[in-house]
C-alpha cells in the first residue's frame, strides 16, 4: 500500500482529513506543563515539549489521520529539542497515526537525497507496502514537506526515496502566508511560478498513481488563497494537499474543502495553534481551562472534524 | 562588530577565503573512523562524525575564516546526529572559527522566527558586537542559508535576529546544482527570479551597512554558472557571497574570483568533497592515504588557498 492509498484509508476510517499541527512554543504551553518544568534548560523545555505533543497524540489519535510535526520548534531547542522531535514522531507512528514531518528541507543531489534518507518512511508505511519495516528512516516519519527551489532534480531524490519505503512528500506549491506570492506568484510566460511547481509535481506523479489515482508527490497550498486553492486542486489531480491556514491563520471550512475529491478526500486540513492552544480559546477556556488542557483539544478537534464534514 | 565585518577581518587575517564544507558521509569516512566504530548504531556513526569534523576543524582553523556543516548529513543519523552537530558547531566556534550553518530552512512568519532563534548567534559574534554571549542561540552558529520561496516576509524575521545577535543570513539565489535553473532562471517580466531575489537581498542590506558596504544578508551562488557569478556580484555589491560548487562540482578558481570585491573579500567559496575526503583524490592518496587523512585535509586546504590567491 502506497502513502497516498494509507492516508486516504486513514481519512476513510477516521471519518476525518484534520491534520493536528504539533507547534510546541514556550509561552503558550499549559499551565501544569510550564510549572512542572526543572529548571529553564533546554532539556527540561525538550521534555515538557515531548510531553505535550505526546498527550495531543493520545488524546487525537483515534479522531484524525495524521499529525505534523513543526521541526522548527525543535531545533528552537538545539540538539535537546531534536531529540525531543524523535520522541513525538516514534509516539505518533506507535500510535497508528502518519506522521508528516514539516521541515520544508531541500538542498541539491547527493545532499537531498541525505534528507530524504532521514525523514521519509516510517515502519508501519513500509510493511503497509509489504517492505521490511527495519528498513525505516531514522526519524521514523512517513512524509516531509519539501521546498522546490533548487529545481526538479531537488525533488527527483526524494521521489526516489518514496518509491522505496512508501513514503510521500509534500511539495511548497502556494503557501498560506501574506507574502508568499512575492515569488509564487510572478507570471513568467504562460504562467505563473506556482503553477510551474505544481506542474512539475504533477508530472512526477504521472507514473506514480495508486487505484484511485494518487501519486505520492502531495502539494502544500494554503487555505488562505481559497481561489487558488481550487486552481491548484484542478491543476494536481494525482496529489494529496496538505493545506495549512485554517484556523488561526485565516482559512475557513467553506473554502478549504475544495482541496477534497468527490469522494470527500485526496488532502487534510492542518490546524496548528487552533487545536493545540485551545485551552486558551474563548470558547474552550471557560469549560476547561488550563487544567484540563487535553479535554480542549479534544473539543478543538471535534469540532474542526464536525466544520469539515458540514 | 557585525557578521560582514568580521568574516572579513577573518578573510583578511588568514589570508583565506576558503570555506570548509563538513559534509560526513559514512562511506567516504577515512578507514581509522570507520575501523574504530563500535557497531552499526546512529549513535556510533554520530560520535564519528562529530570526531571527524572536530579534527577537520583542529586541522584547518588557522588558515581558514569559516566553516560550513551541512545539516543533512547530520540529520541522516536521526537524533543522535543532531547532537553531533551541535558539538561541532560548537567545537568550530571555540576554535575562532565563523560558523555557517547550511540547513536551506525557511518558513512562515514565526515559524521562521523560530529556525532564526534556533542557528543565528555565536557566543562569539555577539561579544564582538558588545552584546552579552549568553543571547547566543542554541546550537551557537553565525549564519544559516536559508530558501527564499516564502518571500519577503519569510526572509524578514530572519533579518531581525540578524539585527539583534550580530549574525547573518545567505539567501539562496543562484543554486550550482544542473537543475537549479528550473525555477531560478524562469524570466518574468524584466527579470528572471533569481534576479528578483538578488533585489530583496540587496535591498534588505540597504540600512544595515557596516564601515566596508557589507550587510548581514549574504547570498549563495553557485561556482558553476560564472556568468551569473559576475552578474550577482554586480547586483548585490552589500553581500557576502557565499559559493559552492569549487572543485568537486566542477567551479574553477579563474570563475569563482569574480565572487570578490577589489579587495579579495565580500565572498568565501567553499569546498568540501576536495578538502576532506582529500585522502581519497589522486595526488593525495599516495602520498597521505587514510592513515594520513588529516595531513591530506591540510595539503587540500593549502592547495585551495593557493589557488585562489594567484
Amino acid at each position: 500500500m502506497t502513502f497516498s492509498t494509507r492516508i486516504n484509508k486513514a481519512i476513510a476510517r477516521t471519518g476525518s482529513v484534520t491534520c493536528v499541527g504539533l507547534d510546541p512554543r514556550k509561552a503558550q504551553l499549559p499551565a501544569p506543563l510550564r510549572d512542572s518544568l526543572a529548571d529553564q534548560s533546554p532539556q527540561a523545555w525538550a521534555q515538557a515539549y515531548a510531553q505535550f505533543c505526546c498527550e495531543i497524540i493520545d488524546v487525537v489519535q483515534d479522531i484524525v489521520p495524521c499529525v505534523k510535526p513543526q521541526a522548527a520548534f525543535f531545533e528552537q531547542l538545539g540538539p535537546a529539542g531534536m531529540v525531543a522531535l524523535g520522541d513525538v514522531i516514534a509516539h505518533a507512528a506507535n500510535a497508528g497515526l502518519i506522521v508528516i514531518t514539516d521541515g520544508k528541507r531541500n538542498d541539491i543531489g547527493s545532499t537531498a537525497t541525505a534528507y530524504a534518507d532521514a525523514y521519509l518512511g516510517s515502519a508501519a508505511g513500509i510493511a503497509a507496502a509489504g517492505g521490511d519495516p527495519a528498513t525505516a528512516s531514522p526519524w521514523g516519519g512517513d512524509a516531509l514537506t519539501v521546498s522546490p527551489y533548487l529545481g526538479r532534480d531537488s525533488i527527483e531524490p526524494f521521489v526516489d526515496v518514496c518509491d522505496r519505503r512508501a513514503a510521500g512528500v509534500f511539495v511548497l506549491v502556494k503557501t498560506s502566508n501574506p507574502g508568499g506570492g512575492f515569488l509564487q506568484d510572478l507570471r513568467c510566460g504562460e504562467q505563473t511560478v506556482y503553477q510551474t511547481v505544481a506542474d512539475l509535481v504533477t508530472s512526477l506523479n504521472q507514473e506514480r498513481l495508486d487505484a484511485d489515482g494518487y501519486g505520492p508527490i502531495g502539494a502544500v497550498v494554503g487555505a488562505t488563497y481559497p481561489e487558488q486553492l481550487v486552481e491548484l486542486r484542478a491543476a494536481m489531480p494525482h496529489s494529496i494537499l496538505l493545506v495549512p491556514g485554517f484556523g488561526a491563520q485565516g482559512g475557513a471550512a467553506d473554502d478549504v474543502r475544495a482541496a477534497l475529491d468527490e469522494s470527500g478526500r485526496g488532502a487534510v486540513i492542518n490546524s496548528s495553534r487552533g487545536i493545540i492552544f485551545a485551552h486558551a480559546r474563548a470558547e474552550f477556556s471557560q469549560q476547561y481551562g488550563d487544567a484540563k488542557w487535553q479535554d480542549a483539544v479534544r473539543a478543538a478537534t471535534e469540532e474542526m472534524n464536525a466544520q469539515l464534514k458540514k
